[in-house]
């Protein structure tokens, strides 16, 4: 984690003087994401995340992303939200990258969530998808059965260097989701990325959910799939379906799951599971030279995809 | 600027415990400063920097830093302050890396400080010499003059492949400071780094000083000339004599200079810039693998110390 580009404050003061935020106070960089720049700012007002897009984030899509926190949070859901300049504008040009001012949201996220922590981000995922149903742009899943194959056909060559059988594990899970993908199932805006690192809590209350930018159009049940897939796995690989079940349940509270989803699950766990393995497969391969990450082992996933690949049923997942 | 060691909320709410400073609600890693790992926290009473010392500041050197703030902060400057546990202890161990949490201190640092701000830091370097009189721990300047001969020699041989001449212009400073560096002139607490980044500004105030991680027992006008070496350069490598001026006229406020201090400037600036000159230069030649910052080119100061090579006399930095 670290800030890609360096923001001094006098670079940043003549940018606020076209919002109405207040006398800048602190401004620091903070450590956080992977795919933009982030920083503090405290004024005598209140406390903002600035926020700078580095290359993973394409301009052309920032105004899905900021219309969308900016709908979601005036629909009652706790996320950043965007600060409009005194002109309208959303997003402004800074050493020749976009970017935004939001509101900064207190609470912190955890490594290891416990069952409570997963029931209460169960829920809140369910209140993101009910807030996001009458948003009107429209983004396109990139990273779903078409960039899966892309991701597969690009790193298959070299998969097996990375673990023995990955590129045939690979190879099967793809088919049988080529095959069963489902394709009518409920859908509208989903987040696609709501790891723990993206729920933050007080207590075992959520006080926000983060990072965006992967948010597109999808199957709803997809996104509770990718989430199962990120909270309910112990360090030693296994499925923990205590917390499972609090999470399905919690979200069921808010948006039931129709019987289609539920009988779907097992499959949209095994597409979940994939588009993580792919994705962290093809940086594995091919690591950024000027990143100031290390990669994410792309193992944790395909060990996952393992464990759903002998799934037979979704009452396994605790449904 | 990174965070080099990672600390997940769990492990820091474990070291809360042993702490009274309330419920946390913030924690952040931060991107400041290249030596240590820092994370702001917030808590229902106040914020607070935690920071974990990676392997440049020796645990040894720690209870001097650590005491001298403390220190320094009961003497009524800015600084930040160290909190003690309940037990009393000014330190922990987390991740195997000593740590300590400080009071956080509102302020930005400058990229481009104006003659303004000039002052107001030369004033400050004068109070924290004041401050630090009656601070009873000692700890040698390693980077003087053995220490800078150290560096020249482990740099020698490939410093020309950095610039032409600059092994030559090494030497030659070297020289003439070890003939000629003053033995005898006011002595005590000197920050030692007092650079734009280390000093946080309200408006036109200083609202705080940071970083003393090089703090060490010198003469205070060699903390003079580190600062007048680091904010009164312009960008194109000009001396500001303005700035420099009245950094020096506001130090004298507080703590006027000795005639033989005043005297000895020129070589004080000589040895300021053969100081920053060779740790980067060593640095740059011995870039750290695990580094999460480009190193900083030496360049910079060897023109730095070119311009002070050609200096005569004191008059010509505006005393």
């Amino acid at each position: 984690m670290a800030v890609y580009t360096d923001v001094g404050f006098e670079e940043l003061e003549g940018l606020l003087a076209a919002y109405d935020i207040g006398v800048p106070l602190t401004f620091k960089g903070i450590a956080e994401g992977v795919e933009n720049s982030n920083f503090y700012l405290q004024t005598d007002r209140a406390a903002f995340i600035v926020t700078l897009y580095e290359k993973r984030v394409r301009t052309t899509d920032l105004p899905f992303f900021l219309s969308l926190m900016e709908h979601l949070a005036g629909h009652g859901l706790s996320c950043p939200q965007p600060l409009r300049s005194r002109a309208g504008a959303q997003s402004f040009t800074l050493k020749e990258r976009s970017g935004a001012i939001f509101t900064f949201l207190t609470g912190v996220s955890l490594r290891k969530p416990d069952t409570v922590h997963c029931a209460a981000a169960g829920r809140a995922l369910a209140q993101l998808h009910e807030a996001g149903r009458d948003f009107n742009l429209t983004r396109t899943n990139a990273l779903s059965l078409a960039g899966w194959r892309e991701l597969a056909d690009a790193t298959r060559a070299r998969a097996d260097a990375v673990e023995r059988n990955l590129g045939e594990l690979i190879g099967e899970a793809l088919g049988g989701l080529e095959r069963g993908w489902p394709r009518s199932l409920p859908a509208g805006v989903i987040h696609a990325d709501l790891f723990p690192d993206n729920v933050l809590f007080m207590q075992e209350k959520v006080s926000g959910l983060i990072d965006f930018y992967f948010a597109c159009n999808d199957m709803y049940a997809y996104d509770l799939a990718v989430m199962l897939n990120s909270w309910c796995f112990e360090i030693d690989g296994a499925y923990n379906v205590t917390k499972s079940k609090a999470l399905i349940a919690a979200y069921q509270t808010t948006r039931p799951l129709t019987p289609e989803e539920q009988m779907a699950l097992p499959v949209l766990m095994r597409g979940a599971a994939l588009r993580f393995l792919l994705t962290r497969l093809f940086d594995w391969l091919n690591p950024d030279p000027n990143a100031l990450v290390r990669p994410k082992d792309p193992r944790e996933y395909a060990k996952r995809l393992r464990f759903h690949m002998k799934v037979k049923q979704a009452s396994e997942y605790g449904l």
